[in-house]
């Protein structure tokens, strides 16, 4: 047999994204307890029923799930569901739709991107009726969704009255919305308010339910808020190759997740872990945090050599080359000393770098 | 919070599919192990880089291995990545790529399928070649790709000769070999194979490596035998979502089962188990075993009256309605007494039903 | 400035293909009499106006037309009207969807095309309905079109009788019908019936109107019958890059075919050109007409030597190679003549090439 | 038989598009002498060999050229031909493939759009770098082909070194260079330079050559200048359904246009009709020319009134709304007096909707 030589150090502390954690001892132990015995494959199972009966009560009575495996699936999955063939769909420039699925959503269902330049990650009424002239007209892609992202690529998030207003112009217009909720709950956590006012009480029509950024092994859900917005949904996340056969293992995840407060705990905390970073980082000289903190991301602009020098320690990306602004991203199990020592190292990183750089260019 | 109510049954057996089976102990393990700490996303692990290590250990150096989610995420992953737009890929009619992916080949992929009928669900060289007419004009779809399932379909197994035979066949005409293995395992235990000598060694291209059928919670992989079959791997993956976030967690699946010989055990244990029912069944008066019985699947013929009446205590399919024919599939955990207690229901049904059917037309 | 050098035989006659011919004096006439001035493009003109009359009269009031460019493009734009993503179409193996198109029904549409082995080219009410139990099972494509050609790519064709049943064999299990209908006008010239009495009146959903076949330059229709059928016409031709910008030309093209009696005319004479063609080889020793000839196409066996000997003087496809079958295919501007030298130059091969295969194998 | 009713007013002057004219008598002589005769189809006759033989001289020994149907025919077939399954292309966010194909690129050929915005519809060296980070990654759809149109869609043309410079861009980082020729004669009229050397000499890739907007009934060509841009040609044009049956009707269009000087001739004419319009609008008050008349395009702001008034005389398109601007084409068989005419009209609307308009808010 094959010595299996793998390296995991599980000291190791990321900040590069929240899907570098693992999985809530919570979410490990429901895997376990699903195990048992033999259940009905693709979705027949009694987990995914109860999670489907979850989502009524979570989202109100007319809300369908539909389980899958990850983010990129569900939001395809649900822009497939949400459009025809000759349909465009408004977007951020920044969204993940638009720069982070490899073009999935124009090579998997055929839907055209209208991708909208914004400072802030967040669509705004007037963005979505500059496309209105499009409409009624075989020349155009005709636009049909909008989809919003909650808490945005940009770690900012939609305030309720801000989602309410984005709903009633895309209705107004006949356009249909959707929200990439990858981090619904850090937006939800961050201010205050449940996931059904986020959602289905401000008119958004179809949700990507996140739940691997937020401590699952691997589950996500398309869940279907307006039944007149979709498709064949069963059909579309069958042939996007979304459905998965033992379903009853993402179903657990998904139950363990916000079946409990699971899901606000553990969002709580890594917006909180965002905010302590942000703040200590703040302080330092040579760095400058470039936008709120109103989830878990925190971004800022410091010295190149010195984010090099972080990151001989810590894993994060960088988020925009040209202007040397990072991102630093916390998770439900970043913990208060591991905000700390990052501190540090970038306060040691920082006050090194600086006087290689004090008669350099300006970042 | 919600009252969370699901049902499930730990007593119940199935011979529906070996999808309704659970996770094997070991995997279970494997995953746990892998959850602590922070690990790169999307690949970049250490357990990743250790199942690709062990898949050129199996199937050697230059082999390279995409973990996915599941059986149609790898087949569809595989064939596009073997394929230009204007090809077309060659399987059987009853191939799990024709009858139940949804049409995702064609329309993820935009792959013609040129589905051959067979008696036995095995393509033969000759059926390869009779669609070599349709090479080099441009009216019609260019045969790039054979696909094979190991084991098939109806349950029946290539030897290595059959096997080197269609490869051959194929790369005469140019064409490249893709084998659906998502039960490969049942296929090499049912021959005494290595999993190298029945893919490697006789020409395949690319495997769809199964895991999910074998005791996995779900995970499958791509494994390129020949790098020159396909392009673009990583970016088919993404693009077909079918990339893993937390890698880590498909990867230490596939470990646990390809890195020790937990494959093989599993398989012969599931073939085990339908050959013993097999052999059971096939003495029942009123009980047609309609193939042979290479891997974990059994197909039968009996009176639908008696079919329904056992579908009151065990789940399975009817595989054929015309001709009353069923499919029972064993897994890797199907124990003895779960096949004798099944077989004992049969022969009640077949002995109960057979008096309303004695003037009825003979099936 | 260049010197432009190119060939043109205009003595060359052609059995190849109906498509070899060039365009009737009435159409050439048409179209010099629609050049004048400036006219709305896009279809916004009076000829395409006038058109769409034309075809409520010819097919009822309820019937809308799309003026495109190839049978191809008609054929594609009809399927994707008819479908959703999730959808398979029924056809016979010969049929040019499955064919001739390069896989366009797939790779644009993304349709699943479900090709069904027939004799004679035609599909029967059985074939259709046994592909019902796909229906309604997320892990199959949705039958949801039967595509019929008329005349059949082997020179049948489906009696009124024989299309009202299938019509209402597909209906009754909720599909739609589409008509190929390429040469639609040689089957109304051979069974002597209106061009609505073999549409719209046995149930025909939609129709793919042949022009290009029968004397046009370039120029199809996509007819839709049932505007329940379908869904955003304009958008679809427009998406798959079939709307004429100049549309006045092909529409009038249409007019002058379809608005006197020209497409009658010329398909009945293309018609008896085939009849005479097929009893004068049928007399030949060495020749063996295969199929009944119902419209403009004569299929027959004779020996490969003989074959290549007349391809010399007249251009001609194998149809099936393995059984030494050729295509001979008149047009509407095939003269008596044309076929009696024809005749005289096979008579003369199959004379000269019989002693060659006295001895080997019979065809 | 129908009486056939439709309304052609041969007096109509449009200037709402090129494509409002019809053909050239020069190109009607053409098709007329194209049409004795049997000739091979699907490309395979003697005015297409021609036309492949004239592109060589117009453009260089290795370019090769694809007749086609339609603007937007030419370029999904270009942009399939140049791009693999996970590839994006940059192009203007005015352009014609990004606004006016109803999604086509994305739709058939699953190309990503990264459309960049522009004042003038040109891209830049910058602007095409500003998307290399995007390269490598997997996560991102990959940049492959950088498309210009030239003349663009605003009017303005690229000189000989802009291309030049945006040909060296792309191809530094790896990309392709196609060019959207609809109004490619227009440009090299106006710059007074070869087609070649607008294409070739600078390191344009692919070109889809314009023709229908210059004087022919309706024919285009994709031209690859560069055959290690592209892959399948044939294949991709006839799954796109892009390839004409009765190709001979085609490439005659095209010899009669660029056999001769009839492209420079009409192209030039078109040009010098809209500096006309332009140096006579631009006098009057209350029109206010937007853009540099650099071919035969005149974009315009007037009051909406006196946009109103003039179009219940002449039709033309509004450009922007919001802006209050509108467009006029000229096209090849626009004549001195109708120039003349029009902008009589435009100046008495001008002065008579000028009063409505005093106190409102500016335009």
């Amino acid at each position: 047999m094959t010595d299996l030589r793998f390296t995991h150090d599980p000291q190791l502390r990321s900040f590069a994204s929240d899907n570098c954690a693992g999985a809530h001892p919570e979410v490990l132990a429901a895997v376990v307890a699903a195990n048992e015995g033999h259940l009905p494959s693709y979705g027949h199972d009694g987990y995914t029923a109860a999670f489907e009966d979850l989502v009524r009560d979570l989202f109100g009575p007319a809300a369908t799930a539909y389980p899958v495996f990850t983010g990129t699936g569900a939001n395809v999955v649900a822009l497939a569901m949400m459009t025809d063939r000759w349909d465009a769909v408004i977007c951020t420039e920044t969204a993940h739709v638009n720069v982070d699925e490899c073009g999935a959503p124009e090579k998997l269902a055929g839907v055209k991107l209208l991708a909208v330049p914004t400072d802030d990650g967040k669509l705004t009424p007037s963005l979505v009726e500059s496309k209105e002239w499009l409409l009624g007209f075989e020349h155009h892609a005709q636009p049909r969704v909008v989809t919003l992202t909650q808490a945005t690529e940009l770690g900012t998030v939609y305030s309720v009255d801000e989602l309410a207003a984005l709903c009633d112009a895309a209705h107004r217009i006949g356009l249909s919305v959707h929200l990439d909720g990858a981090r619904l709950a850090n937006a939800a956590a961050g201010l205050g308010v449940s996931l059904g006012e986020l959602t289905t009480a401000v008119g958004v029509d179809v949700v990507s339910l996140g739940g691997t950024k937020n401590g699952l092994l691997g589950a996500e859900a398309v869940v279907v808020l307006n039944p007149e917005a979709v498709r064949a949904p069963r059909y579309i996340r069958k042939l996007t190759t979304q459905l998965p056969s033992k379903t009853r293992f993402i179903s657990a995840q998904l139950l363990a997740l916000y079946g409990t407060d699971l899901w606000l705990r553990s969002a709580a905390h890594a917006n909180a872990m965002a905010t302590r970073l942000a703040a200590a980082v703040g302080e330092i000289p040579g760095v400058q945090v470039t936008r709120p903190v109103q989830a878990n991301a925190v971004f800022a602009i410091l010295d190149p050599a010195a984010a090099e020098q972080v990151r001989r320690s810590y894993p994060f990306y960088t988020w925009d080359e040209a202007r040397g602004e990072v991102r630093w991203m916390c998770s439900f199990d970043t913990r208060e000393q591991d905000v700390d020592a990052f501190v540090a190292c970038v306060a040691e990183a920082a006050n090194t770098a600086l006087p290689l750089t004090t008669d350099g260019p300006a970042h």
